[in-house]
């Protein structure tokens, strides 16, 4: 286990890639993720930290994470000249983000303009032990005799960025000092959180000249003039407690606390080191002969564990984590069909914590199906903190302001009902976890069985059941009926729906008869369910291929390769309504289906699929869900260098910048996604019906060894597969 | 002339009035206006400082007058305890605006918890005599010797309310300190404005223990600590020199230059005092025999002055002046038809600023002309920086968040270009300035004729040219057809036009055949505009009754007295769709018309009007508009009682919060429909074509005399009506 297979760096300062660093550099702790901005600034830096749950409303977007006021600032001064990074000379620079403990250093020799020369380093964490403590470290060690002045400080007048003008959801409340920390309150405009910072300053090495406070509105900062001579390092910690409302009664008791527990920076980083060990001991995926590869999936299994709540049940995981702008901090099916694999195999309580989520949201779900005139819960297309829909339903139109666009997987990609109940039932199959699925995700699946029960309706003609103007994974073509993946998802909702129902009767009476009641399982409504399942609209070919949607297959059929090279997606190259018009897709949707339900296919079923619709899939700049799905698909049919070029397109979306936004946040879905690509696809892991477990590798060339581990049944189980 | 008649005051601190009388006791300069929150702060508190032509892009609105940094902080600390009003015993409170030199003075008697006890008094100016310089004074009495903190800053961190979340428009450039001033410098997202606050405190009393500048991001404060001895003043001066890039390429030498060039307080003072008195000398209006409405008029006279570009004439004043978030800043044809009078009267260089405004979009206006497939130039309903329609098209429905409501007047109240058009023609008649007149005011007016010929259609069936879908000064009826004051506007536009160009043709030959060149104005064309003039719509019973629209008449007839005793509007009482469908009107409509145009009729043809729209009209929460013209109307009709509540709701709309929502900014078109109510309405003043002046009074029983100043044709002429 060598250092640099577990280390991201940045040997060059680029103001061209500033928020892809910034993205890429982001530390968190499942409670908060800051990102890699400079504690100084930077001109046109996108600095954030985001806290999860910690919403607030805005225009058109309905809520948004807001971006928390700022515990980085942190100023050095060289005999009075500031070392920014725009206005130093830089002799040497580099940046590192060891993902063994999520310290990220960055250091610099620097001189200023009047000619001061220093060595610094900052380093920062945000404690995994302890998850409302934040450190920086700063050391200096000047090149001249005279003095160096840190100024520490934090920053109540955050914004986020939005399309026209930034949102300002902080109003300052108070701040304060005493006891050694320096207070900072502030307030959400409309959700009313109150966030609170609690700083506190050691000078573990140098002489502090003098030391006092600017308590300047809403930007309280500490100054110490400290002696510089040449060679002797200067060190200031900052540490900063925070706590929001969310966490209790008294966040400023709570945030006080934790900035003054620490017994200093050494205790602290080994306290989150010895977390950080805990997880990864469980988590790590080693794979041998690839060091690019291996390094790539660290840091975006990195991610997801800075991204994945550990002490918080009501809050998700969105699509861009907590580590940009992009979305908002809204969460998707992403979770449930990418990212919940990851966490039910490897830290089954996080991955509990994401369904309860979802649980404590069922009657926000329960609403939006009553409103659209069904039954049961229909989950939002995308969630933030009531569950109520928060997809936007119209965003301005980009050349004509007058002009209106509208969206519409708010309103018809409806999959996401079945995608959650998918993740439930592979939780308690995984776990066998049978309180939490008595208690809890029993009630979510026959709950969203219902919606499907009422959402089908007969068609007399075809004799069937249809599901009509969905959206499916593949959102090229919006406004298609019978939907494959949609409508087999949906089968599967209720068939299992009703197994559910004989197993509770049997392990679980008194929750059967509660559930019964309580959601109306009568059986003239089970009749019902059996009645669709078995006579729900699937267009299969005798060699099992499936028609993604009705009507698909009279679609224009394009040669994609005619189109290489290309730098857009299909969609942009095309447009909207004329690449609806062929069979382009923007990612895996019948594999998609396959990949979920693989029991219930063959390999060579899976191979008609595979074959029609690989070819027909813009795999580079299509959705950033498809490449790690298609990466698995092509294991199973024995292509792993493809698999291999897919899973790269994956593992190297945010640290490469693949498609250019990884400055909005880190792709989750694609980072979560590729250690299904390793573990399902490469490794070919199976957990059968039966219990048993499986693999079947299908390694690169390249690669010589994969070995992770998995939680089955409770069970600690390592996994090692060799070429 | 007593102090009291030029005093606005407020004897005690009631926080649920905070936002109105931050309004009230706005100061500016024609330059900015600052609302009065205090120096200090309030909790929500609506601060805000707004320049003139510092617009940056917002969300649906698409621009807005960016709420600029705050030049306002400054703390007084008794003893290290912060003296904020909340936190305090208020032994005594008392707040003032001196109408006659802008000077606000808030005065506090205030003893901290720890028991510390000062008088303390805050003035401040914008300086009418410099624009660029604003000036704030505190005088601190403490009643214990030990020690009194300043501490004064500037705050970059300031936003815009919206709806929704607030609008953060300034993003940080950059601050420094030297040669006795703090500079921070500041820049508008988008529109890339730069702002530049230079601060400068000088001590006349006390003794200063320490000075020192706390230089914390984006809140540069410079901190005093002053020895306190009982009974002793202290007094520190805060200037601020104000620029921004839009005067200049190095606002920050400019905002420099103004902080340190003022002498002191007292020769800032008086400089302004003195460029007060002069306009005063011209702009007053004395009103004998009633308190309040003496008070009231200068009130509102005070506001247009501290809103009144002197020195640029590519601003526009704003419905809200500089006073408040409403409207945003955006201007509408309340400059051209209620402020305009005032100023081409008692300040024509203001009125011709304004006119130029105007002028210098006329290709923004023929813009939107061509866009909706029309000629000449029309002018947009809600103008702000580049003359483009900034009418938002829809705004999010109340209670569904996915439901938009379609906002009209930006498409449809087209009668804004005749209101132009007239205000450019009165501005000539009224000062004989032809050399602006043959440069662009011509242009002006031709133009919008061309609007006019192309947007009559002809209707074979009766004959006439309609204008068809259109919103008129009442819009409690919209997309209704042939609305009498836009039709007839448009007639004499087009009349008008007819005969500029005649005078043209004699007076400035070259001129007349370059705009006969550059406007197209052909033969064929002019007889088309000769052809609208004699066959455009106009109902008129033989009476003279003229009716609002087509159809108005058949609309349902509404008994109002019958909802008296109310509190909301007529529409908001019936609902937007079921009020439409009523004769119950917004404003004066009709009445207007024959306001403008009263040359063209008889007393009896205004009397028949007035009888019948003035039981129509919602006076008391209708339009705001409205009741400084019906207060005219009812005057000519021999009824100054009834024209003394009219107009005295429009004088206390904004001292008394007639309306609740003064909070929002000052009323402007209420504000200066004041002056022509006294002017035009209680002193009967008219310029006849021929150029003599003459008055008829009707003046209210209480009221003994008026006396006011008016420019006609370069000389200043002394108007003195008795009862």
């Amino acid at each position: 286990m060598t250092a640099s297979l577990w280390t991201v760096t940045d040997e060059q300062l680029d103001p061209r890639r500033q928020h892809h660093f910034e993205t890429v550099f982001t530390i968190g702790n499942g409670y908060l993720s800051t990102r890699g901005a400079f504690e100084e600034g930077y001109p046109e830096d996108r600095r954030a930290t985001f806290i999860h749950g910690v919403f607030d409303d805005a225009p058109i977007v309905f809520t948004e994470l807001a971006n928390a006021p700022d515990w980085l600032p942190l100023l050095v001064m060289l005999d009075g000249e500031p070392v920014r990074l725009d206005s130093v000379t830089l002799h040497a620079y580099h940046r590192s983000l060891d993902l063994r403990n999520g310290v990220l250093t960055r250091t610099a020799d620097v001189e200023t303009p009047g000619g001061r020369r220093a060595a610094i380093t900052w380093r920062r964490f945000a404690s995994l032990a302890d998850q409302h403590l934040l450190a920086l470290r700063v050391e200096v060690v000047p090149a001249f005799d005279g003095e160096v002045e840190i100024r520490a400080g934090l920053h109540g007048a955050m914004t986020n960025r939005d399309a026209v003008v930034d949102n300002a959801h902080w109003k300052w409340v108070s701040q304060c000092q005493g006891g050694g920390l320096t207070v900072l309150r502030a307030r959400t405009r409309t959700t009313k959180i109150e966030w609170v910072g609690a700083m506190r300053l050691d000078t573990p090495a140098g002489t502090v000249l003098t030391h006092d406070l600017w308590d300047a509105p809403n930007a309280p900062t500490e100054r110490l003039c400290l002696a510089a001579r040449a060679g002797q390092p200067i060190v200031v910690d900052k540490f900063v407690g925070v706590a929001t409302s969310r966490d209790g009664h008294d966040p400023v008791a709570l945030a006080e606390q934790h900035a003054r527990a620490v017994a200093g920076w050494e205790a602290a980083l080994a306290a989150s080191t010895a977390a950080w060990e805990s997880e990864w001991a469980v988590t790590d995926v080693e794979i041998e002969g690839d060091a690019e590869a291996q390094i790539s999936l660290r840091f975006n299994l990195f991610q997801m564990l800075i991204a994945a709540p550990r002490h918080d049940e009501q809050v998700n995981i969105g699509a861009k984590t907590l580590s940009g702008f992009g979305y908002r901090g809204h969460c998707f099916w992403d979770t449930e069909i990418f990212m919940l694999p990851l966490f039910t195999y490897t830290a089954p309580h996080i991955a509990r914590n994401l369904l309860n989520y979802r649980y404590h949201r069922l009657d926000a779900a329960r609403r939006k199906a009553q409103a659209n005139g069904f039954e049961g819960a229909q989950f939002p297309w995308e969630s933030a903190d009531t569950g109520e829909e928060v997809t936007p339903g119209w965003v301005p139109h980009f050349a004509d302001r007058n002009k209106l666009i509208r969206i519409w997987p708010g309103d018809i990609e409806i999959h996401i009902t079945a995608d959650i109940a998918f993740a439930v039932h592979q939780y308690w199959s995984v776990t066998g976890d049978d309180k939490w699925f008595i208690d809890r995700g029993a009630e979510l699946l026959l709950d969203t069985a219902k919606f499907w029960g009422s959402r089908a309706e007969w068609d007399a003609a075809s004799g069937k059941y249809h599901i009509r103007d969905v959206i499916g994974p593949d959102e090229y073509h919006d406004h298609v009926d019978n939907n494959a993946f949609t409508n087999r998802m949906a089968q599967w909702n209720l068939q299992t729906a009703l197994e559910v129902l004989a197993w509770l009767k049997v392990h679980a009476p008194d929750r059967a008869a509660a559930l019964v009641t309580a959601l109306d399982l009568t059986p003239t409504r089970l009749e019902r369910w059996r009645d669709v399942i078995a006579h729900i609209f699937l267009h299969i070919e005798p060699n099992g291929l499936i028609e993604q949607f009705e009507g698909y297959f009279e679609r224009q059929d394009v040669d994609l390769a005619a189109f290489e090279p290309r730098t857009k997606s299909m969609q942009e190259i095309l447009g909207i309504e004329a690449c609806a018009e062929t069979q382009i897709i923007k990612q895996p949707d019948v594999l998609q289906l396959q990949f979920l339900l693989r029991d219930h296919y063959t390999e060579d079923q899976i191979r008609a699929n595979y074959d029609y619709y690989n070819a027909r899939t813009d795999h580079t700049y299509g959705s950033s869900l498809g490449p790690a799905m298609q990466a698995i698909i092509a294991c199973w049919m024995g292509y792993p260098e493809d698999a291999y070029e897919h899973f790269m397109r994956a593992a190297r979306a945010d640290l490469r910048d693949v498609r250019g936004n990884a400055g909005d946040g880190i792709h989750a879905a694609s980072a979560a996604g590729t250690w299904q690509s390793v573990v399902f696809g490469f490794a070919g892991l199976r957990v059968h019906p039966n219990g048993d477990v499986s693999t079947k590798p299908h390694l690169p060339h390249h690669w010589q060894r994969i070995k992770f581990k998995i939680f089955h049944r409770g069970k600690l189980e390592t996994i090692e597969v060799h070429a």
